[in-house]
């Protein structure tokens, strides 16, 4: 049996949004910069996907950047952002949790000058508004919190973080890294305070390639891309038509079951749990979502399990998603000041809408046969 | 009849490439950065593909650098090495018939502090190598100068260009903008004492969403985007696997019949033109590559000819491929000192290996009732 249970990592396409790439690939191929019929047709895509985003955003068109994906368009918000405001302030403010596409941007602006603050999370994965309010001064240009951590499932208090800054320091910006919350906890920009939000499609069961940042019209940013102007100037280059509209249905169908999707995938984790609640010294990390399941299973290193998974047609991941070939310590978990051995025996398994009862069982069913086995090496 | 004639705009997706998408986004969906299984199937389809790409670039694993297109391997290239080299010098010399990706985002780093100097093109859009000898200095760290030109099909003399620079300031950099070439004129970047070299996917029957960069290893470069350090830490993001993969399927399909495909088009181009031949007060600019072919039509605007053509099912351009819809005066006509009356009256008809003898028969058969019918309003 084949069991993905790594779509926090990426996702596998959908059935309808694979056929309708085919299609826009074979069919409705043309350049939407282009002056006749076939490069209409390929706007209009472009236009339904940015009116579905527009909708489930509550924001208006031209706030809405297709980008290649969730590190562009952290990159864009980052980056883009600083070089405008850096005159009013340079000091920016994120948290110790962040993905790396948000805090290697950040790092990479300390080198060319700007000020960081780095909050501190809670041993549950959350941030303390009392230390941000600390921190805002007149200097902030911009705040970068992610919605829901990756690693460990943690959501952060959004709203709460966008009135404390809006009311604070109303000049200030808020920037969200949405990629493992859209499409699975609704969220609503402007409600928040957010001034920019990104999202990926390829966590979504969309394909990868595909991205958009939120960009509220107040918000002034500097291009990254130069060149034929696309999308009002803010990202030049011919837009991914099967890949954005591709993006856009894969978030549709998510949109339609939010909710019911949401009270299954919980149900999902709870027996999963129950089910594992025999195995000693295992600890669950984070988790205020059901769908991202830290699990630190002691004795046994994160990617010696991951592999003996594998070998069952079991897929999973140690520590974070995106990089985790590094097999560096995570810093969420390092940050949550977890033990130590926690570091090195912690596996994310993530689940999607499309995850059923009957992989979560047999993936239950192989960790209680194979963390005993693995264990006896260890601890004879 | 459907009579695809803006290729050089964007072109249709390979059958076979995109089956082979539709495959890798359904079935080898996984993350290259993972460590199970699925990483590795994912990360195998990246290794392939680039791999074929070192094979015909004559080049190292190290020198590839997958991008999102065109634009996005322009700026890496450019803005990358502008940031490293500006201190040696801040000196660049591009022509005055790039592409926008290039020539805005120079335009960029005038603004940033770079000196720009452009070369001029003669009536056949060739640029002049002792311009360029005349204006190199030790302060250059970059010329950037297309290959084929977008617009009027002209070809540059990549290898004199390159030997003359490295002769005279060997620190001194050299891109290319390959967009209208790869594929099509075979390139070795090494041979032609090339250090950068970009190439778009979706102008070679691949998948939009997908490029390269070439850069040598002696060039150093910083990067756009910041995060999980994928390749190399050059471009961080998850890889489009299916783009890349599609985009090296693509281009391998060319590369099989690379000087056939050439002799075919040259011939079509030549009974095309001869078809044409009655048509009075007409003109073909540049066409040192049989593939793009510029044609001005006297007292008829652009506009006027590409939306009658597309009434009778057959799309080419007015002016330049990718952002035409601007209708701006085309750069590359107004360089290479056409008369007056071509900058509003100039269409461009773009073969590719796919393109018919009936598909070009069909559109000189149109042309030639067309253009009389048009021009017995504007006439009379």
């Amino acid at each position: 049996m084949e069991c993905y249970l790594d779509n926090a990592s990426t996702t596998r396409v959908d059935d309808e949004v694979a056929s309708l790439i085919q299609e826009l690939m074979l069919k409705d191929y043309g350049n939407p910069a282009s002056l006749h019929s076939k490069g209409f047709e390929a706007e209009q895509h472009i236009r339904s996907a940015r009116s579905f985003f527009c909708d489930v955003l509550k924001c208006r068109e031209s706030e809405i950047v297709f980008t290649s994906g969730g590190t562009e368009s952290d990159n864009l918000a980052i980056i883009g952002t600083y070089f405008v405001k850096r005159r009013r302030g340079n000091h920016i403010i994120t948290t110790k949790i962040e993905h790396p596409a948000v805090s290697q941007t950040i790092q990479y602006l300390a080198e060319v000058g700007a000020k960081i603050d780095l909050l501190d999370v809670d041993r549950h994965g959350h941030i303390d508004l009392a230390q941000l309010d600390d921190l805002l001064s007149d200097k902030t240009s911009l705040v970068s919190v992610m919605h829901v951590n990756n690693e460990v499932g943690a959501v952060e208090p959004i709203a709460e973080i966008g009135r404390l800054i809006r009311k604070k320091q109303p000049d200030c910006l808020f920037h969200v890294d949405d990629v493992q919350g859209f499409g699975k906890i609704p969220i609503i920009p402007a409600e928040c305070k957010v001034d920019l939000l990104s999202v990926s499609s390829h966590k979504l069961h969309g394909p990868k390639g595909a991205g958009l940042l939120y960009k509220s019209d107040r918000t002034k940013i500097t291009e990254l891309m130069h060149g034929g102007g696309q999308q009002n100037g803010l990202r030049s280059g011919t837009e991914n038509v099967p890949g954005v509209a591709g993006f856009a249905l894969a978030a549709s169908k998510l949109y339609g079951s939010i909710s019911e999707d949401h009270e299954r995938m919980k149900a999902l984790r709870e027996k999963f749990l129950l089910d594992l609640q025999d195995i000693e010294d295992i600890r669950v990390n984070g988790g205020d979502v059901p769908y991202i399941i830290s699990l630190s299973i002691k004795d046994i290193r994160a990617e010696v399990i991951v592999h003996a998974l594998a070998e069952k047609g079991i897929f999973v991941s140690a520590g974070s998603a995106c990089a985790s070939k590094k097999l560096q310590i995570s810093p969420t978990l390092s940050a949550m000041d977890v033990e130590k051995w926690q570091l090195e025996s912690t596996i994310r398994i993530s689940l999607s809408a499309h995850t059923t009862q009957e992989e979560m069982d047999y993936a239950a069913e192989q960790i209680k046969l194979i963390v005993p086995d693995l264990r006896r090496f260890v601890r004879r």
